[in-house]
């Protein structure tokens, strides 16, 4: 079974909003072997919408529309619908008396402008929408599936996740498309493909791609087998070769994290991580709590904008600001040492950089960071703290980003045993 | 002219990562008048590249494709437009000269791999790539203009910015599509049509979208005109009517962000904020940094994820934890004025709540949310402090950062001498 989603909305063609929704509705279809072949995007106008499914007719067998079936006037999916398949609207009550229930156990009187929800076309079944207003349409033409979603996130993704996929499982066989991704962070793409690319041993029917994101490489392989089995075991060797030939430079597989990857090495070795964050203001403590479970690991978080914050929360001196500046590997490793010291944590990370677009020298560029990792000393011995110093790009919120992976890599090579300050 | 944008690559139809260089692109043509018709996305198959090529062709007079043209072998782009358009390709000295330097410039050695970026098709031009290996293909066929560039979000926006757009300038006639944005928090889709779409006086040929997203909602203004003048001209009235008739519902227009509001306010007002931060963990301060020039007014914040640091760090009574929980009212309300008392900031916000997907109870489910905001007394008087109960929802990313929207919008509305606590 091959899949086109179609994205409808003027938000999309007009760069307003991402179109996450493509990206996790592909990824939820490959996980029970339903291979994207387009994903399509086009803009509120019935024509455009009409001509790009019935495109997608001529080219799959399974058509996933999302968007434009909201209640106001510019959602225009259903019209396109109707003129393409020829198919009246039907009026359907058990859809709106379950949206007015909706509205009266919430205490709110449903607004008029609901009832076009509860007209669906001709010979479609309706997927329970537990989340909104906007229910999803399902309705067969020829050999042909086709799928009319609500566009809002959460809704799309219940009725795919608890009526969709079952529906589809029922009818895709036993061949899958399985994928494993070898997630890395410290090293280029190109390095990457330069340490692999002429050893590797691929089996037949195994593909390998490099995927660089901004906070590291990907490297995915994947292979089309008959069953689940044989497709793992094709995989298998490749990802045993790219494992031991990369060793500290991969941190995870498939949907592991960097953050979460680091927070089950501090789970591991029983240790507590603080913050000090200067131009990240929260962004690397903001990460880290994104795992689920993190409060077993992160105790608490700086957040010294302000050369005086450094100094009152984290008792950086004076004079070390001063005489070094607040983006230099003195102030970084104090931010640090200091962070330790008062949150009585394992291990401590601080962050100072110039992110830019304004501050920086000819001297100290825009771009320029320092990352240092301060930790307990062993057996009663003073703690200690030691920085690293990167120069990433021009662009303030990339900056920023990078300097996350950057301090999370430092403290995940740490915990490794790895020195990687040395290494600059 | 009309565009399509084709992004190349299996990581897109597999959902490894979101489409963001397609949402530049549309917003970067559409600021010199070229619409988007269509973004199509497809895999790293020569024949499906062909494919949506040769459609796009049929009906789109500018084709630009992005992705495919790095140097290793899963890129495929270039094979499908030899292919497509029936040219070899051709080695171009100056590409790789130009290559040569910038690496040695490093001091580092070309990859041999590299040669392969100096391969365009016949008659074709190349754009150059400031930023790394892949220059940019442009060529004509009949009166299409195509146009192939790389993948990588920086150097595709460098290329774009310095090389097409000047060039796709001198094409474009004087007619634009002026778009405008009125920005809205704090009111649901649903809410915001039923007061807007039976009264606004929309003038002939202007468009009125209604588009959710996490943040908030925004309604979006389109005509399409002759001049920019006139464009303008005709959107003033809805535009104003809106503005009068939401009030403070709205918080900006177009690229105006919510913390970038925030800011304009706070600098305006002279006042400084501080963060105390449970569940977001530095998310919030992390968002308000990201407006350059924030330091004016963000001093420090606390990310205080555990109990004892909620005590050790803004003086939160054990004793206030042990008897309404570390998810209350009383508890956002310490955090906050504990904040302002040691950072002594204009405002502190505090945020204590539950993420999820555990720690919920039938008392306190997952989704619950204390949001507080403090301020110094006037005159003298002391500090007070106060909070707003909210329910989110099920998903931990969401709601963290629907905390964050939450609680900007509440010290927006104190800042334009609202009070926003009442209003449950």
């Amino acid at each position: 079974m091959k899949a086109e989603i179609i994205s409808i909305g003027d938000e999309i063609v007009t760069g307003h909003i991402s179109n996450t929704n493509s990206v996790w509705l592909t990824k939820r279809l490959l996980s029970i072997g339903v291979e994207t072949s387009y994903i399509t995007a086009v803009g509120d106008t019935v024509a455009n919408i009409e001509a790009v499914i019935q495109q997608a007719l001529r080219r799959v067998n399974l058509v996933i529309m999302t968007g434009g079936l909201g209640p106001t006037d510019d959602d225009l999916t259903k019209r396109a619908i109707v003129k393409v398949f020829r198919r009246n609207l039907v009026f359907h009550d058990e859809v709106l008396e379950d949206l007015k229930a909706r509205y009266s156990a919430r205490g709110i009187t449903m607004p008029e402008i609901n009832q076009n929800q509860a007209l669906l076309p001709q010979g479609a079944t309706f997927l329970a929408n537990k989340l909104g207003s906007a229910v999803g349409i399902l309705f067969e033409e020829d050999t042909k599936l086709c799928v009319a979603l609500p566009g809002v996130p959460a809704e799309m993704k219940q009725i795919v996740d608890d009526e969709l996929i079952p529906l589809l499982q029922e009818r895709v066989g036993s061949a899958v498309t399985y994928s494993r991704l070898i997630r890395t962070c410290g090293i280029t793409e190109s390095a990457l493909a330069e340490k692999v690319a002429p050893e590797i041993p691929i089996p037949e029917g195994v593909k390998l791609a490099y995927l660089a994101h901004i906070y590291g490489v990907d490297l995915r392989l994947t292979v089309n087998a008959e069953k689940n089995r044989l497709a793992e075991e094709l995989i298998e060797q490749p990802q045993g070769w790219l494992k031991r030939k990369l060793g500290n430079l991969v941190y995870g597989e498939d949907e592991q994290t960097l953050q979460g990857a680091v927070g089950d090495l501090l789970v591991e070795a029983g240790a507590t991580v603080s913050l000090a964050e200067s131009c990240t203001a929260g962004l690397l403590a903001g990460r880290i709590a994104e795992t689920p479970g993190s409060s077993r690991y992160l105790d608490r978080g700086f957040i010294t904008y302000s050369n005086e914050s450094k100094t009152e929360l984290l008792g950086v001196t004076k004079k070390t600001i001063e005489n070094h500046g607040a983006v230099s590997t003195e102030t970084a490793e104090a931010m640090a040492l200091g962070a330790l010291e008062r949150a009585k944590t394992t291990y401590a990370i601080s962050i100072t950089g110039i992110a830019g677009p304004d501050g920086g020298s000819e001297e100290k560029p825009v771009g320029l960071t320092y990352i240092a990792v301060a930790q307990q000393g062993a057996d009663s011995s003073a703690p200690s703290s030691r920085s690293r110093k990167f120069h990433f790009g021009q662009n303030r919120t990339l900056n920023r980003q990078r300097a996350t992976s950057a301090a999370l890599n430092l403290l995940r090579l740490v915990l490794l045993g790895d020195d990687p300050f040395t290494k600059q």
